[in-house]
């Protein structure tokens, strides 16, 4: 049977902000992307964060980023190799300590937003990635978008790693996301969503803006609760897999 | 043959702000306190710092504390205990990571300023402490104030522990550490304190400022590497250990 | 004519968060207290908000911290005068300069949370305030949690002061505020707490919580718009004071 | 007769780190650019500084940075327009305080690390950056690197300005200076430095790497403290100065 996983950004609240419906989402996803403290959380945030994924038997995974709080880790930064690789094995152990705490475990790694963009195009950006996770996590998985420079430095590598698309997001003939400035690159529409998922997911390939058909081998897809319509939109894209016989199950194991 | 643990803390600086000289300190002590991002250090200099440890066969811990960079972690904070062990646990994971990272182990965890003076003397704090050490090391060592609500917390929670007297400053009668703001409080002549300090040694002891005996058993001497004449001192300490046959070794093997 | 001020803090959101509603809030108030970016907010949120202000012809305030974002300046820290008053000369200048920027005026300072409860028992520290004050805008006025050692301190330093009432909150027989972890110490009830504003404001005392009426002189009421139903309470505050002729205006000119 | 002035980075330490040494700096320059808390600094040695300028009868300039303290501001960062000028306004504010407090005169404002290099290629960041001085110091001076994009900002915006030069580093042909990463970069004789720079003073222009002499108008000429021969380097610079009857007097008045 097909099977396939729903990895989604979580605890990204900060102090007495929230932000999302975690509750809300975990009964609806596979594995959790769980912020580190550097983009957003607080250590407090993060110890509820993995509790509660635990609790919903979700597969738990750190999402680091760049040291920006104020920016969401959506700004680009200049930062030397060895302190990326460094910031990486600093948020990965503190999300690992808090695993342990637990009794959960640490199955995987996808950074976060502004670091994410960074290491789809640019190889050596991947491969200090993929070198600390090497470091701090050595069996966890890397999550890399799919076709990306983040799957050839996990592979050169031999990091355990994993292909993601993005349900709700555009394609361009060439395999990579439209810019979310671009119009009609963020797809609302809960059932067209869920019925290009299904077809993704049986044929391994996306129809792209211009109608070609990009081939694309994933094993989990992003969705995003933190949106108008998010919830609503994992909702139906759970409920179209489950009609199709498609079993949710995360990578990680 | 006697022998006794000197721990210091390491790896203060902060960015482009160095702090101490660790590479003069390491080959002088057997313990490093190793700063985890919270009063001082960031994740580089972590990682720095662990590799300077580790090629020294200096042993590895972490040094946690409030939150607070621009006061060092001396400033008194009033941290909910859920929030005391969620920091600690985040620290405590971070310096674990960079342990695995370079090959070195994790053998304790002393905390830092405000958290340790207040550990000292409210048991609550120092078994939140206990339990975050548990929670995210549970093979380190506590490092405790002598005679402190620390010890009482660690030997409640069954953590292993390791007590320390400070070198260079006088105790008052009861075996608390006079304030540093008093007079005579830091004692300067490295001459006086190595002698001093190998009669601790050896009777486990200590001349209170009174005169009076105070019987401290304890584990490891804290010496201070930031202070002016700081490494004299230490050196002057070695060199008096080693002619009156007293080993150096770690605590934590 | 009576009159009366209606203060709200506002502002309080920090980058991607968002909290409370201050485009509903700003047309029921009549002084805006400012987060400065210690506790909450980021500069480009406090040149939204003074523009928000200004837009709505409500007063401007500063509404310094304590340094501590992620316990949102609610945990009391121990921090030197000369520490205090630089943090407080920082934040008010700070917020001062988006006043001048945006062509409004800097008419109050209202210190947050732990602070302010610090102050209100402390003269030491509310002293430091009102010279803070004085340094970086001599002509903002001073709120005062009426009755306290705020009031004290701003009388003796000669600084235009206003002092304050909460209206959602029970006081004890000493014009102190019931602390919110007791039981009964925020009123919920919009009608019972806006008909007792009235009176509070026609009197000149509060019923406190045993019955006894007890006397405080205030010039500005303090509303909370970030707690579920407080946007409600205070449009229910307004329609009664306008029902009652009392005008409400800003106590800053 | 012949003036000019001589600028120097300062009050760049933060918490308990020091950075340079301001007092021996202080006797020896015309214009101080105190860090405002972005890149190092804090509010309390913020106010030292003002101070010490002010005893010294030293300018006082804003030195405002990129938000990164543990990257010293010298990470490029992709931070939007409107970011850039609230983060601007805010730290100009933050410093204009303390001048007020300390009855002192902000003259000037030159921004810091990634942000200057950026600001003189790219005239957007460069006009974003005016803007926020008009803003913020409206009778502040805009220190520029001369003949680069921030000149044509502050000449398009109409604001006061001010081009700089540096004493200690090697120019191309086209008048940008050679990066710091090639060979023979920054400078370090002083005899050489000071002799260049009084040629450069007296003909306005500056010889380029490769022999030829390019034209070049300033009012200033930026030092460094915290280089190693730094202060050594700023007092043969004087020496030479005053003995060609070179006066030196701040920019701004």
């Amino acid at each position: 049977m097909t099977s396939i996983d729903l990895n989604c950004d979580l605890g990204e609240g900060f102090g007495v902000y929230a932000l999302g419906n975690d509750a809300e989402l975990m009964p609806l996803i596979t594995s959790a992307n769980i912020a580190c403290g550097f983009h957003a959380s607080n250590p407090l945030l993060m110890a509820r964060s993995v509790l509660l994924a635990k609790g919903h038997g979700v597969a738990v995974g750190a999402h680091p980023s760049y040291p920006d709080l104020v920016g969401f880790g959506r700004r680009a930064m200049e930062v030397r190799p060895e302190e990326l690789w460094a910031d990486l094995v600093y948020q990965i152990g503190a999300l690992a300590a808090f695993c342990r705490a637990e009794g959960a475990r640490l199955g995987h790694v996808k950074v976060h937003g502004a670091m994410y963009n960074r290491a789809a195009v640019h190889r050596d950006t991947a491969r200090v990635i993929a070198d600390a996770i090497r470091s701090a996590a050595p069996d966890a998985v890397m999550v890399c978008l799919a076709g990306s420079e983040m799957t050839a430095a996990a592979k050169e590598r031999g990091l355990p790693f994993v292909e993601e698309v993005f349900a709700d997001r555009a394609y361009a003939p060439d395999g990579t996301l439209v810019p979310r400035s671009r119009e009609g690159a963020v797809l609302l529409d809960p059932d067209l969503v869920a019925a290009r998922l299904v077809r993704m997911i049986r044929e391994q390939r996306v129809e792209a803006v211009d109608g070609s058909l990009v081939p694309l081998r994933f094993g989990t897809v992003c969705v995003h609760g933190d949106t108008p319509g998010g919830v609503a939109m994992i909702r139906e894209i759970r409920r179209r897999l489950e009609g199709e016989g498609i079993a949710l199950s995360s990578f990680s194991g």
